[in-house]
């Protein structure tokens, strides 16, 4: 018999999607227009489907209190500026940032495509969700994509005693021959946010030079981080200051360059349930038949090959396919709790 | 009195000129062209005036028994393509990347302005020198930019046992109004090569989660990470897969995108005393004004002051700002024994 530690809860395979159509319905019945939905439920199921639980499911409740709240446009209309061979500006209009990339994605490919290079500048949106979605789909078409967008106040600067930047995250993608794109998407703050506050639920010290406590001495207590305190740029005792680096430079193209709000630079106290940061986006995509043909790919898969051989036996986005393929195969896994609950918030009153 | 504890070597005050004219009658004396050589002493003197130690005249006898090996050619004409409306490449034919980047580098300016980005992709290259030089510039003229190179196999990828990546740096410069540039420059491995020999010399243990011995266990020994042991990414024990993936990403763009080696992907055995990488370079260059118009300075700014009120109270690249201030008023520090060996190798009899 199996040795079992601990009673698991009971879990249910949904198909990917009835999942999708469940989530649309759910932001569309909770203030968003049909575009909106469609964009956003695309964007969080797959993130379940893929096993990044932190951005799955588990956000509806944040989406839906901010959306309550009246802080976010769930009906918001972009608008797209066609700026330079190169450059393209989408106004998100306070809405969501997933909509307003929607909205000019396939003018960004084409830029890429034409000139070798274009970015793609996202200011007034909303980010509440995985950024490694933002990339992966370019990668699929052959391009190599980076994408930064900066958040709500909660990471020290290096050296210094309050938070200012926001856990910033960078994702990038590049096309793979032989398999699919090799993606990474990373927190430049020591952790995610929603990893402190599981940690303070269960009462586990944080590891060392993660946070600070709210007189700006180093902690890990993970509630002393949460009441007032916040979180290290990630690198540690001795990278600290790069991670700061790289946090700074995702204020400066997510939001200077933009046009959108600096994580420290919105005050969304008159909102209460609001959760979602109101900033900006940057995202960069690169033809690169246009610098090295073909054989890019081809090297990438080159690379991946050579980090096998070194021993990395796990290669970044490796589990997040893993678990794509299992949950496209048998369903996405979800507690038959969530799942219930979800149904009941998409008003479907027989289950 | 002074406390004095240990004896502080004799020093000269070199005027900046007098410096990269010696530097560059060293080059020329030792086998690069003319052109090569004004480059290369800028580059190599502007990173001693700025306190760069470990990127100046330290560099130098690397260079000479580099060009002495035959491993790289200092007559190199670099040959540029301009291949798309944003993308330039440059064959730097075996030569350094850094006359490739100043033939080009006008062209990525014009692109830049014209399309809102563009980038350069320099192959067959190879950079010896800080980094920070490559982007300071453009965006003294307004652009933010961002470059990257891969060098040579020093550090494990996350999770691994075997060198594969190098050092692989990033750096990225923004124009900053009521001041100079925002300037970084980092490594993606724990600590920079030349860090660890004075580690050795010094018979320092080095900080933990930095390097592995030759059989791929964390060590702290730094003549074990030297004697076929490797650097490991920075980050630490909670971010170390970070910084692995951001040095995979050099490797990427700097290598695969451009069409130069990967750090692993080349082989100087042949030639003895050769200690420069033969790999490439990326450059991207974004015009603000096309995005944000002349606010991004004023951004940048701003985003620098509420770092200075979060208690950060050095920024990025304001060490160098110092010594090079004080480096043009009175000169650049030099130990007197060093200058007399650069002017010996610069065949200025007379001193």
């Amino acid at each position: 018999m199996p040795d079992t530690t601990a009673p698991m809860p009971p879990t249910e395979r949904i198909p990917f999607e009835q999942l999708r159509a469940t989530l649309a319905r759910i932001f569309e019945r909770h203030g968003t227009s049909a575009e909106v939905a469609a964009v956003l439920a695309d964007n969080c199921a797959a993130a379940e489907r893929d096993g990044a639980h932190s951005h799955g499911v588990f956000r509806i409740p944040g989406y839906l209190s901010t959306l309550a709240s009246g802080w976010v446009d769930g009906r918001a209309v972009p608008q797209v500026q066609d700026l330079a061979p190169g450059a393209i500006a989408v106004d998100a209009r306070n809405g969501f940032a997933q909509p307003a990339y929607a909205a000019a994605r396939e003018l960004l490919i084409a830029k890429a495509r034409a000139n070798g290079i274009a970015l793609l500048a996202i200011r007034d949106s909303h980010h509440f969700a995985a950024l490694w979605p933002d990339v992966e789909p370019l990668a699929e078409q052959g391009l190599v994509a980076l994408a930064l967008v900066n958040s709500m106040a909660c990471v020290v600067p290096h050296g210094g005693q309050q938070a200012l930047f926001g856990t910033n995250p960078i994702a990038f993608a590049a096309p793979c021959a032989d398999g699919p794109p090799l993606v990474f998407d990373l927190a430049t703050s020591s952790m995610a946010h929603g990893d402190v506050q599981l940690a303070a639920r269960a009462g586990r010290l944080l590891p060392e030079h993660c946070g600070v406590d709210a007189g700006g001495q180093p902690t890990r207590d993970a509630r002393a981080v949460l009441d007032g305190g916040a979180l290290l740029p990630f690198g540690g005792a001795a990278g600290g200051h790069k991670g700061s680096a790289l946090s700074m430079m995702v204020e400066l193209l997510a939001a200077a360059l933009t046009g959108g709000n600096f994580s420290f630079g919105f005050d969304w106290s008159g909102h209460p349930g609001a959760q979602t940061p109101r900033t900006g986006e940057l995202i960069i995509a690169i033809d690169p038949g246009k610098t090295s043909g073909q054989a890019f790919a081809q090297r990438c898969s080159a690379l991946v090959q050579a980090m096998a051989d070194a021993g990395q036996t796990r290669r970044p986005g490796q589990q997040r396919q893993h678990q794509r393929a299992d949950s496209l195969a048998h369903g996405v896994p979800l507690a038959r709790d969530a799942w219930r609950e979800l149904q009941r918030l998409a008003g479907h009153a027989d289950n």
